[in-house]
């Protein structure tokens, strides 16, 4: 079979995830709902996460704009110097790639704030259905996520038949997916800790009461951040796993891309097979239910791929690089889960901690997240060495072919890993609606325990991306000395063998490019700070002007639009600066080392990239966990002064774990896409 | 003029460096002191850390007896394969650098437990005076550092001839550093935190009242940890950035070694003139007086190097090397000023954002924290950088050796740093006992003023030291690849180019080194968690079973030698696995992945290290500063909300810049060490 054969099988198994998107958004949709209250906030939660996905993509589309141009003129090469079409096909590939994963985004909002509805008056049967409402909801997420992502790659392909256009594609992603993971996790965390100070601290009144200004904007940060966000950044790893591979399958020739595409493919259809198949087991345990389902996609992409490789004659030593991906990356999972489960020594050792004073929490907290690094940063390094000296045998290229392969392995099952993130904030958010709507302390226990799966699930599928993150940029490296080989070809230069250590550009490099991630996440923290005092001024506002809103008397609304409104505007301005340091830096080490200093770039980058991105998610995800653990009546429970000293924990950790934790992934793939794309203007100019 | 020529000049620098010493430790000692309770207190804090002292010499010399029969018996080659006379060379040489370290430890505790008696006592007569004898008492610690490090390394040379022997000296240096840093830091910090949790938490006793039995722990915890520690930690730099000069110089012949030598002896020399000229100014500041001393170092060095590579004929090239490295680590220092001064921007936001509560004192302060790495890192990549062009045309293997000379350049003055940062503790001290001998307010002021200078003057050679620490390890990279090269040639092997980063093995090395300073941090702070738990304990039991202790009787005293005694042994058990784990992971690393994957770890070890060392040194002490800048009266003051979450701040920075942070130095430059020892035996043995 020739490489259309599997272009067009990709786009067949593509639209079938749409198809059984669809299906599900309307079974979500056809579920009853009556309570009029749940209705009416769940209203203004929707009609708030469409503001500000109106008011990110407004930006998101001239910020788009610029860059198409700039691509058009300039890469891959200057448009007056070598072929206008090349130059069209990538800043058409590029405005793709931002359209799609907008579109992915779009959906995800659009089912996960009618699915947390239905999930809030599912519960009222039983634990069951309203989990299959649930995880139906996230499921039309995963679904077209990843079906928007192969859809685009294999179109791209198909109609181009250039790998590195691809690059253009999987850089639209990156930017976008910049914009919605670290716009939604200010956003989130402004409205978050706004919400907090002012309602909880300052006039006292309960969590998700309806007089404060900030509370529709709260509910709605769950989802613009955890929904839309998260799909945007696992849109953004997929897509560049499979970019990466691509490149280096085109330069290698033979049946490689054909297996790529195959294998991609594959994962898709696992992925369908594995969300088709989840039930609630009869035990009623949902994480049971949701980590069956990650199994079982598991293993169905294992025995696919390993029937294609037989019946395709493709590597198997390349199968084998995929499968220690997807073996390593559930592993990692697992390990992630054991610092943030509150069953085991690290979230109790923080708690009990806690009865200390808040420096305690801190301190204990901070030193468990450092210690979670190394469980993941071994895994890394050990797939990555496995994958390379697995497929090193079959010739030159091909050992960082493996590494790219492995990477695609353990995004393969990303459909499932999103299915059962997005599930988390519907059931949040479902919880939350319960209580609003009186429900009552029935639903409530049930939509508790759906909450509680969700957390526990997500700590694992968090671990599990940035490890494909990781595994996805080594491949981009891999990927960037593809580019350079070939412009330096067609500029008649010489190539380079690779980005040793002691040459002082490559060190250069490797130390500028270490220091990017810490700075890029102080600026976003710091952003969430100045765009929190902003809301908070605002809510004090409202509180003030408007006439018997603190005293609640009937009739008399806050105007939540504005607080959407002023978290939307400055988590835009606040993410700009952040991203612009990064490329700019980026672009700055290229000027002044050329290539060589590019190299060192990307992989201190990817490590300390790494490093921040563990450390901060894992170690937010261990104080919200361990702050429910003191809530649930542990170490003195609620109101005592270790459960102050873990609210304080979990402050700390909300802008590490929702905010710049997370935006690191996307941070390293957009500046290994950005060195990729200018690797010739790198070659051609630099001072060094 | 031959090699021995500059190696005797080199001891006679060194001895004349003793003498100096040995004449302003009589100065100190000739000072007047009168006050009964201050000597009694004095005297209390002086065996303390005899005590301390004591018992970890003790621990040391049974480890470093340990560590030199394996040496012994396997380096640099197994004693039954080479050379049996130079692995005995080897051994004797490792255990002078951890008998020389020891001297200069000892003797720096030594005055300084006296200098903060006299220092306390001169404030009587003005601030003049005792800003001298504290000063002075500083500086004996100065030159005996320097001067051991010098004395050991020219005798090393003049005995054995060997470059590689001074390898051996400086793990022995780097052996005690790590004992004497990490080790005093989690001394220093379990004193502290347990004094204040028992005492001003649950009694409500102020800070250093005598009933505490911590009390006499915690003051003992500023000497172990800031004079013993912070000298065992430069000594353990100076001697690595001239090892690994040497070994560079040897190998490339010529008059290199001359240069090296005479290079370090002349920044001693500088530093003896500094010292000496160092008065204060009519206009009585303190910090001036300080800073002026090292400016005045630094020009001095500058004009005796340029006349003595015009007179030797030495190569200008190097000679600016050299000044680079100087001036961008005075550079450093000043930036790394900015995040720490309070009357700076980021101490001023961070006690702003303290009236929100702890959870804003301490993402701002991180926040902050992250971003002071910016300045050091990137002066750390330009002095790499230019230090590499500039030698670079002089020939195959100059451009290694110009970042070796950059670091003897950075770490020449060190003489005098030790000096001002030695200052720091003695004034802290002098000020507390004047509060405890109730010398009055005006003295209190004096003290006061001095006590502050302390801190700003702190903060930059805590900058200094970091980068100096990194242009070192830097260097060792590159002694480590001369040692595998000069190696592979003795087994007759293929010697290696670098290490390239898409290598598998390197990248594989490259994470895991990565990864280690974060876990490395973390044991130490669990440590001092630990550590804490058994002393607070300890205290309880005291206030329960010594009847009147807690009402203050007189003639009841704590048991002080009890809790320094836990502090002890509880530190030296803490510090061991943490210690072990980064040498064992480097062997780990050699075994699985040989030579190439060494590189990378030591790559990756070196910019992680960084950038963690930064981070928390800088966060430390700008926490320090915003609760002493809210303290001083502003945003509240002493008593408001702000100043409780300040303090908070202030507790979480305690272990970050007096633990972990300075201890990273310290375990980079040993695992460094550790590869370059043992790069024949990785050589041999790999897995891949």
């Amino acid at each position: 079979m020739n490489q259309t054969t599997f272009e067009l099988f990709s786009v067949v198994i593509a639209v079938a995830a749409f198809a059984f998107a669809a299906w599900l958004y309307q079974w979500v949709k056809k579920q009853p709902s009556s309570n009029k209250k749940i209705a009416e906030v769940g209203g203004l939660i929707r009609s708030g996460a469409a503001t500000f996905l109106k008011k990110e993509y407004t930006v998101l589309a001239r910020f788009a704009c610029v860059v198409a141009i700039l691509i058009l003129l300039f890469l891959p090469h200057p448009i007056w110097q070598g072929n206008a079409a090349e130059n069209i096909t990538m800043a058409v590939a590029y405005l793709a790639g931002t359209a799609l994963s907008a579109l992915a985004g779009k959906i995800g909002i659009e089912v996960a704030t009618i699915a947390n509805v239905k999930s809030a008056e599912a519960a009222k049967k039983g634990i069951k259905p309203a989990f299959l409402t649930g995880f139906r909801g996230g499921a039309v997420m995963g679904m077209a996520v990843v079906g928007a992502s192969l859809l685009g790659v294999s179109l791209v392909m198909l109609i181009t038949g250039n790998a590195s256009a691809v690059l253009g594609f999987s850089f639209g992603a990156s930017s976008l997916a910049l914009f919605a993971k670290a716009g939604g996790g200010i956003f989130t965390k402004t409205a978050d800790i706004s919400a907090d100070l002012v309602g909880k601290v300052e006039l006292g009144i309960p969590e998700d009461d309806p007089r404060n200004p900030a509370v529709i904007a709260d509910n709605v940060g769950d989802n613009v951040g955890d929904v839309a966000g998260m799909g945007a950044d696992l849109f953004d790893s997929h897509v560049a796993s499979l970019a990466a591979a691509l490149v280096m399958a085109a330069s290698l020739g033979g049946s490689n891309v054909n297996m790529v595409l195959c294998y991609a493919a594959l994962g898709l259809l696992a992925s369908i097979i594995g969300v088709a198949m989840a039930r609630m087991g009869k035990n009623g345990d949902p994480s049971g239910a949701l980590n069956n389902s990650t199994y079982t996609t598991t293993f169905v992409y294992i025995i696919l791929t390993a029937i294609a490789t037989a019946v395709f004659n493709f590597v198997w030593r390349i199968w084998f690089a995929c499968i220690v991906g997807l073996l390593v990356g559930v592993i990692i999972g697992i390990a992630t889960d054991y610092f943030t489960n509150d069953t085991k020594n690290p979230v109790r050792f923080v708690a009990k901690a806690s009865k200390s004073g808040p420096a305690f929490t801190i301190l204990s907290g901070m030193s468990y997240g450092m210690l979670s690094i190394f469980p993941a940063m071994v895994g890394i390094a050990v797939a990555s060495l496995l994958a390379y000296k697995i497929s090193e045998p079959l010739g030159p290229g091909y050992a960082m072919f493996g590494i790219s392969m492995s990477a695609v392995g353990m995004l393969s099952i990303v459909g499932m890993i999103i299915s059962n993130d997005a599930y988390g904030p519907i059931v949040d958010n479902a919880r939350g609606l319960a209580e609003m709507g009186e429900l009552g302390d029935d639903v409530l226990s049930i939509t508790d325990d759906l909450d509680s799966a969700g957390n526990t699930v997500k700590a694992i599928t968090k671990g599990f991306s940035i490890a494909a993150a990781g595994l996805t940029v080594i491949a981009l490296l891999g990927a960037f000395m593809s580019e350079v080989n070939s412009a330096a070809a067609e500029l008649g230069k010489t190539g380079i063998e690779g980005f040793d250590i002691i040459n002082p550009l490559v060190f250069f490099g490797l130390i500028i490019g270490a220091a990017i991630p810490a700075i890029f996440s102080a600026m976003l923290m710091l952003g969430v700070d100045r765009n929190a005092q902003r809301m908070v001024a605002e809510i004090h506002r409202q509180f003030n002007e408007i006439e018997g809103l603190k005293e609640g008397k009937p009739g008399v609304k806050p105007e939540y639009d504005k607080c959407i409104e002023i978290a939307t505007t400055g988590a835009i301005r606040e993410l700009i600066p952040a991203g612009l340091m990064a490329i700019l830096a980026t672009i700055a080490v290229g000027i002044i080392g050329g290539v060589k200093a590019i190299g060192g770039f990307l992989g201190g980058n990817i490590i300390s990239g790494l490093i921040f991105a563990l450390f901060m998610s894992n170690s937010g995800g261990l104080w919200d966990n361990a702050k429910k653990y003191v809530e649930a009546g542990n170490e003195g429970g609620k109101g005592s002064d270790a459960h102050k000293a873990a609210v304080v924990g979990d402050t700390v950790g909300d802008p590490f774990k929702d905010t710049a934790g997370p935006s690191i992934n996307t941070q390293i793939t957009v500046v290994s896409l950005v060195a990729s794309l200018m690797s010739a203007l790198f070659l051609t100019i630099s001072i060094f």
